[in-house]
This record gives structure tokens, sequence and C-alpha cells, in this order.
């Protein structure tokens, strides 16, 4: 099997201002393609320890991937380390990140400065993927097998995060090209509403019968829930499929609901396909999630098809007034209530003229009502022939509350919309 | 300066199933003492891998931290290492991580089991601080300096982040009475509005002539801007202090405005804080940010003293009929445009009743309307005085995209409030 490490290079990881999330999603890309990370570092811009770490892991991996280090106003350490590395002490310009970096700063309106021109020089001992995102290019510097006792290869990546996301496809596809890849197949399907602990309970007799090279994985995400991702290794593709297809198609039949998206999905763009699909629209009144639902559904592209707005209402004044929730109700109930979300997604409802509505009213925290404690949310769904509501309970600090009601919200939305529809 | 390692054990962060976040708080709590995190690792859970590694950093470093590896399931691979390492194959129990057990699983209502029990033991070479949080408990390895040429201090900590977390400023006070520490000082300023780039072009006459032992960073984020950190090593706390503020005071006099809080912050939490010291409430309306602005202003706790809501207009209906936007107007100007920015945000103002309000609208991609290319936004401020309106082009994908619209927004309307309020 082959091994990788990934490193991270800057300060900024180091004294624990940022949180590294860019090693993560490398070996997640990593893993689809059958290779294992084994290692990751974290080191300081420091020219003795890129060389000394660098030289280390390459001695004992494959594939060595670095992020970060390659900003214009890092003095060049990482760079200048690596053409050490590599045996050079020349530099080339690399046309086509020269012209990306003048594409970058033109769009910005910024001149291109010398610090900025600097960054498409490269050691003559590389080759360059092109950051598309970004001015620092993408080097990869390939090690013949007498210097490290087997062929290497050192993929030197931008540390911002953005940046990393875009071009890890195209560094997936050079370490394709390159290496003698296992066969290695995966299969999604999403589920929410079910805590990983129960999911894994219900779904233990057929987990425990599955073929020595199947391999099901649990994948949990405030936002969309735990996904299970079914890999099996080693096969022919199609042979891997049918296979995966059989267990699958088992699985469906064990889970039924709780199964909201056969294959990698999230619930804002199950339910917008959804939608689009029958030609229906949504809005949404929030209160506790504060625009998250909204924000969610709106980072769909084509959101605008079916979405129409929102009002987020966190004042009481704005769930009377604009939602038209009548006084009266919030008296009798109280603001978090199953009466204030089935008022506030009938009123976002009626204003905007959508066909479907979801709210929310709860406590994210810190501290309940009084009454509620802190982490309840009751979501309202309203469709054309009625209005639902349901109440869920987090345990969770304000900012992750946000996500878990917005999830529900979402997820109560879907499952009504499926039913509203006979689907 | 004393140096230390940080190291996690355990496959969930390998393969990127977990993102590592113990790593960044110890280092903040190290970094707080003086102490310098030159390196981070995370390593499988394997017998020769952590023996290695823990060696080499041992040898490199006064203080090791492991996190992970002391799950009941674990087959104590960390724990077994640990005991080789530390030159013993004896175990024996420690009452009070005994005592913690039985508390711990009698308070879930379940049984202690052997599993459970073995948890207690430890090897007789270590030093225990008991973990009030779990089962395992922390296990400190003092080696004398003949061990790896200079004394060294390992602490195995849990994984699980709450335990970590609580365990903490337990192993914090064990460092700080064993070690002769130094001091370190960080001070932050945060801008917006100029590039990291531009940023250093405009400050290098200061950030050249700095003194020596002190060090600028440059810590770009698309929701708050450029970070800017000072940080000082090595003096007393009360002269660094000094020193760090009289560059501090430099470099706010070269930046002025582009700084828009002294100290590390967010665009969210200063607007919060400016409103809340002046009784004003501030309302949005949304179309292109979808949500993202009222999101991250109801991020910040006690945002429902000066939030009273926002309306979401994605649909041109609910620009006119919930806002208030003129038809003529949107027909006059086009919907991405100064006219239907400012009538955004005034009609939001007026709906809300809020002293503030801030409005956009815009192309977040893929695709522009003919007219504005994707990335252009028009962002709307109104206060009881005037309404400004101001325009922004970025070239993203359309997730950051809607970052930077709701950033510049929040920014501007940041800028608008100080104005207004005369600060």
């Amino acid at each position: 099997m082959i091994q990788a490490s990934i490193c991270t290079i800057g300060d900024e990881i180091l004294i624990g201002q940022v949180v590294d999330t860019n090693s993560s999603e490398i070996s997640r890309a990593l893993g689809a393609l059958g290779i294992r990370t084994d290692r990751m570092v974290s080191l300081a811009d420091d020219h003795d320890a890129i060389i000394q770490t660098l030289t280390a892991e390459l001695e004992t991996h494959d594939i060595v991937i670095t992020t970060g280090g390659l900003g214009p106003t890092r003095d060049d350490i990482t760079k200048s380390a690596l053409a050490e590395l590599s045996g050079t002490s020349r530099y080339v310009e690399h046309a086509g990140q020269l012209e990306k970096v003048h594409e970058i700063l033109h769009a910005r309106g910024l001149d291109v400065l010398d610090i900025n021109r600097a960054q498409a020089l490269v050691p003559d001992t590389c080759e360059v993927i092109v950051n598309q995102r970004g001015t620092a290019p993408i080097m990869v510097f390939r090690f013949p097998e007498n210097r490290f006792g087997h062929p290497a290869t050192l993929y030197a990546m931008p540390g911002v995060p953005f940046e990393t996301t875009a071009a890890l496809p195209d560094v997936v596809k050079d370490i394709a090209a390159h290496h003698q890849l296992q066969t290695i197949w995966h299969r999604n399907l999403m589920t929410y509403g079910m805590a990983e602990s129960a999911l894994a309970k219900k779904i233990e007799p057929w987990e425990t019968a599955l073929p020595a090279d199947m391999h099901l994985a649990y994948l949990p995400n405030p936002l969309t829930g735990v996904r299970l991702r079914l890999s099996v290794y080693g096969g022919t593709i199609e042979e891997d499929k049918t296979r995966v297809e059989a267990e699958i198609d088992r699985l469906k039949a064990i889970l039924g609901d709780v199964i909201y998206a056969d294959g990698d999905d999230t619930l804002e763009h199950a339910l917008g396909v959804l939608l689009k699909a029958h030609g229906k629209t949504v809005s949404a009144a929030e209160s506790c999630t504060g625009g998250e639902i909204s924000h969610l559904i709106t980072n769909v592209p084509g959101s605008s098809n079916y979405y129409l707005g929102s009002v987020t209402s966190y004042a009481i004044s704005v769930k009377e007034k604009v939602l038209g929730v009548p006084d009266q109700v919030i008296q009798d109930y109280g603001v978090v209530s199953s009466e204030v979300a089935a008022a506030m997604a009938e009123g976002v409802r009626k204003l905007t003229g959508s066909d479907y509505a979801v709210s929310t009213t709860g406590l994210a925290g810190p501290g309940g009502d009084g009454v509620n404690p802190e982490g309840t949310v009751w979501v309202g769904v309203a469709t054309l022939k009625a209005v639902l509501t349901r109440k869920y309970q987090y345990h969770n600090d304000r900012k992750r509350n946000i996500q878990r009601f917005a999830a529900s919200a979402l997820h109560f939305l879907l499952s009504a919309v499926k039913d509203d529809l006979s689907i």
C-alpha cells in the first residue's frame, strides 16, 4: 500500500491560532485513492526544521504533501528549503503561474508588485501545477530511487484552505497518473436523525455479515447527519460495483426513512433537487437559527429557482409586525412554543407566497428562558394543506446548537415535502 | 526557551475522519506560559511508531504531550509503549483514578467491567494526574538528563476533546511547578479591506525597523480580514508589554482606519460591542448573501440585545412586497444597483424600526446578469440621517464570494456606525 505523510508548515498552526483542517481534507482525498496517510506533522517556518523533517518523511514515505509556508510575505523559507532539498539554487519563472498572478491581482484592482511576481519563481528541479485560486504555485518534486531509497514525490501546496481545496483535485490527478493504485470503490448513503452509536446497533447484524474486503465507515457531521460509506478494495470496478450495490440495497431496506439521500449529498441540496423537479418554492422564518437555514439553502447554486426568501425575526416586534404572529399567541404560549413556530411558518408562507415554509424558534444559548432549557428548538413546517411542528433538544454550545437546529429544520422540511408530494 | 512537541495518537485523525482540535488548544495553553510548541505530530495506533516517534520528540524537546490512544478498546497500545519507553513492565493500580472510574460508570448506570478497571492501571514509572471527566488517567513520565541528553517530561493525556480540555489546567499547573518559565507576549490588531501584500508594502519601513526579538505575523481570513500579530519573546512581561505597545502605536498611526479593532476580534463582534455600548439596534436586508450576514451577527452571544432581524429577499416579489422597493427602481436600475441596495436598507430599517440597517444585492455566481459580472455586490447602509451605498467586486467561487460580500457589508456598516456616532 502506498504510504503518505502530510506536513503543515507555519507558525499559526503551532501557536494554536488556527486549527489545521487541510491535513484532514487531504487525507480523505488520499484515502479515496487507496493511499494511507500514516503520519501528519506540523512544523515551524524554519529552514533547518523544514529540511530535516521533509528528509525524514521522504525517507519513510512514497508521497509527502506539504501545505503552507508559501505566502508572499514569508521570505520564501519553504521555497528555498525545497530548492536546497532538491539540490538546486536556480529558479525559473513559470509563465502559467505568472499569468495567474497578474490575472488575480488585476481582477482585484491591485498592481503586481515584485513580491507578487516572485511567487511565480520556482526551483528548476520541480514541475508546476498552476494554483487557480492563489498566487503561489503547487510545486511537484519527483525524487529518484537513489535519493531516499525508493521513488518519492513531494507536493508543496499553498496553506490557505480554499486554495488547498481548489488545488487538491489536480494533485490527486497527478498522483493517480504517476502511481500504481489499487482499485477502490466507495458508495455513500446519507442518514439523518439517528446517532452514530444507535445506527451502529441497528445495522450490526448486516455489518458483521459483510464480506472481509468491504468496510463500512460512519462519517458524522452536524449539518448533514451521519454519512455511511461502504468501501471495497482490490477487485475490478465492475465486479465491486455489483457486489456493493447488493449490500446497499440490504442496508436501505433496514434503515428506510433514516436515509434521506442515495449518494453523497447535503440536506439543502437534496431539498433543492426535489423542489426544482416539482416546480415548488420555499421560504423561511428564522428566530434562533438567525439566518443559518437561509444561508445553507442559498449556498446551493441555482437556489434562486425555488427559494423566495426569509425573515429573521430576532425581536418579538418583527415576529408580530412582519410575520403576523398574534401577540396573544406569544402571551399564551411563550416565544419558544409549537404555536409560535406554526404561526411563523404560516406567516412567512403567506408573506412570500411560497408553496412551503419552514420556521424555527428556540434557545441556542447561553442560557434557557426559565421554562425551556438552552438547546431547545421548535420547528414549524407549513404546506398548502397543513402546518406541522416538532420539538428538538440539543446539548451543545451556541454555534453548534445553531447548526443542529438548522439541520433538523431542513430535515423536517425535506420529510414534509416528500410526504406532501407523496414521494 | 522551553520547547514542546504535541503528539496525537489515533487512526481517526490520520484518515481524516476527525479534525484535531486538541493540539491547537494545548499549544495556546503552553504559549501562555511562554513555552514554544515547535512541532505537532499525528501518528497511528502502532507500537513501533509510538516508540520511535516519542523517542525522537523527547530527544529534541523539553516537554512532549500526547493525546489519545488510551481508550478501553484500544488494546492499550499507547500505555504499553509508554511502559516500554520508560523501562518497565510493571503496572500499579491508581486508587484515585479507580475511584473515578467507578464514579463515572455508576453515574451512567453502567457496571464496572474488567476493561474499565484496567484503565486505572499505570506503569510504575509514572506519576498520575486524575482525569476528572473520563476513565483514562493522565500519566506523567519524568526522564532524567542522562536518558535523552536533557531532562524531559512526557504527559500522556486522553484524546476525547472535552476530557483534554478539562485536564489541561492540571497539566499546565504541573508544567509551571517543574519548569523555569520564560515570557512571551502577543498583541493583535484587526484590519479589513487591504490585501496581505498591500499591507506588507505599506508597513515595510516600520516592519524592517522592528527590534530583532519582535516578530510580525499576517493572518488573513475572508470573514475577518487580515489579523496582524506582533510577538516578543524573552523579556519580562511588563517590559515586553511597554515595548510592544510603543510599536503598536506606531503601526496604528500608519494604518489608521484600516484597523477596525484593537486586539483579537471579528467584524460582527466589534459591531455588537459598539451597538450595545450606545444602545442602538440594527437589521439587515439580504439578497445575494442569503442569510450569511444575519448568521454572523447572531453567532455572537447576546446579539438579541441589538439585532432585531432581517429579510432575505431572494425573489423580486419579496423585495417589492416586504421591503417596499419600488418596482420602478428595479425596472430603471436593475436589481444589482446602488438604488436597489439603498431602497432595501431603508426598507428594512423602516420595517423593523432599527437605528441602522445593512443591505446586499449582487451576484455570488455562478454567472453574471449581462451587465454586472459574477462577484459584484452593492452594499447599502441606512442610518437615521442618510443612506450610503458602495460597490465591491470579488473573484471567487460562490461560497467564498458570499463570505466576502457579508464581511464587506459588515465592515461598511461598522465604519458607517462609527461615523454616525462620531467615533
